[in-house]
Formats: C-alpha cells, sequence, structure tokens
C-alpha cells in the first residue's frame, strides 16, 4: 500500500524538511492550521500508535522539544505552541503513518478545541476513581 | 507558588491515579473532554516545555502510548485517542506544570480541533521552504 509520508522519507515525493536523524524526520505540514506547523514523524512506516516502538514514540517526543524551542525563535509568529496526535479516525486520523503535529500559536490566531459543552462537568470522584480503575485494570 | 498538580504529587491534593513510576503520574483529569481522560504529569515541577527535560518528556510520551493502549482495553468508550500539549497561554495552558492530556475518542462525541478556515490553503512550496529554513536555522 502506497504512503505519502513513507515517499517523502524515501525521497520519492516532495516535503519541506526542517529535522532529520536515524528515526525520524520533520517537514512543514502543507496545510498549516498556522505558519510553521510542523509534523514530526518516525521513518519507519508505523499506522498506529501500538505499532510504534517506545523507544521512537520517546524519540519522537524529544525531537518535538527541540522543534518546539526552535518555533519560538525562528521569527515565525509563535506565542506558544500545541503538540497533539490523532490515533484512529475517530479521532481525526487521516494518514496512517504516526505523526505529531507541532502548530505555532498566537493570540487570535482561531485555532484551539471544540468539544461538547454537556461534557464539561466535574462528574461525581466516585465516577473518576471507577474510571481510573478499569484503565489500570487494562494494562496490569 | 502553589501548584496543584504539586499538591496531587505530594499526597496533599485528591486526584484518580491510573500511573506512577519514578518519573511521572497520570491521573484522570476532573474535567473530562470524554469520560477517561488522562493527564500524565512529570514529578518534578517543569512550568513549560522548555523546562522539561528531554528524557523526561520522552518517557511521558512512552507512558502516554501504554495508557492510550489501555484506554482501548479498559470498557470505556474509545474508538481512538488524541494526545495533546499546550505550552503557554496562547495555547491554552492554565496549569503551569507541564501535562500531557490523553483522550478517548468515539464517532460523534463532539470533540475536535476548531481553526480559522481562512488557514487552510496549500502555500506555495517556496512559502514553506522559506519557513523551513527559519526553524532550522533556529536550532542549528
Amino acid at each position: 500500500m502506497s504512503c505519502i509520508f513513507c515517499d517523502i522519507i524515501a525521497g520519492e515525493a516532495q516535503a519541506s524538511f526542517v529535522y532529520q536523524d536515524d528515526l525520524c524526520v520533520a517537514f512543514m505540514d502543507t496545510r498549516p492550521l498556522n505558519p510553521g506547523h510542523i509534523l514530526v514523524v518516525p521513518k519507519a512506516h508505523s499506522s498506529s500508535l501500538a505499532e510504534l516502538s517506545a523507544d521512537t514514540g520517546g524519540h519522537l517526543f524529544k525531537v518535538s522539544q527541540i522543534l518546539a524551542a526552535a518555533l519560538r525563535e525562528s521569527g515565525l509568529r509563535c506565542e506558544g505552541v500545541n503538540l497533539f496526535l490523532s490515533d484512529g479516525v475517530p479521532a481525526g486520523q487521516t494518514i496512517f503513518h504516526v505523526h505529531l503535529h507541532l502548530v505555532p500559536r498566537f493570540r487570535g490566531d482561531g485555532f484551539g478545541f471544540k468539544f461538547n459543552p454537556a461534557n464539561l462537568i466535574h462528574p461525581p470522584r466516585a465516577e473518576l476513581e471507577m474510571n481510573a480503575e478499569q484503565i489500570r485494570a487494562a494494562y496490569r
């Protein structure tokens, strides 16, 4: 199956690179949410977080810290940074090769999160404890 | 200065924990965007990504991978996962102790990203190259 990110990594598709090492690359998103929007991408094809090795995952985050600092120093408008990752279609994943988004932010840029206001409640502690127990049970 | 996450880590404020190790803790967000919303938090106080050690940052991501897998197995409604982090006030940071959000997602949950549609263009390649050069110059 063809993968645009694998093609970019192989040099068979165009990208504007900002970083490259043995484990990952970073290049400009072609539809930036703000100018300077970067994607940090493992070289090894992993369609999901579950397929991504923990060492590579940790490395992606370290590289993102370096690039977040660079964005703030770059001269591009950057008063803050969002990191985000979408794992799975219901989470908004559209390219099935893991990628971490780095979005430079500034006041009034119009970017943000939307959510169902009905969810913005403080659930009772007993409910949070029950949820925590469900999650703990799933990795023990 | 008081910090609610430092208080939680010190056992002086309540939280519903899902994970704990030498470097970090994870507990339920008290205002979950969806049920099961987890915060992964370094034990050492770091107000921003710039203050966070790279090793701790990498570790937070590895733990997030474990917990994302657990969310999918937990019985909570979880067909996908978003990871996000807000660094700085314009990025939506409200608690100044680094934390990575893990949000379980499902179809129709109403959560997502909003952005200025005017930004959703394909900038010319020359502009992406210029942005990439600005970022590369800032970390070299």
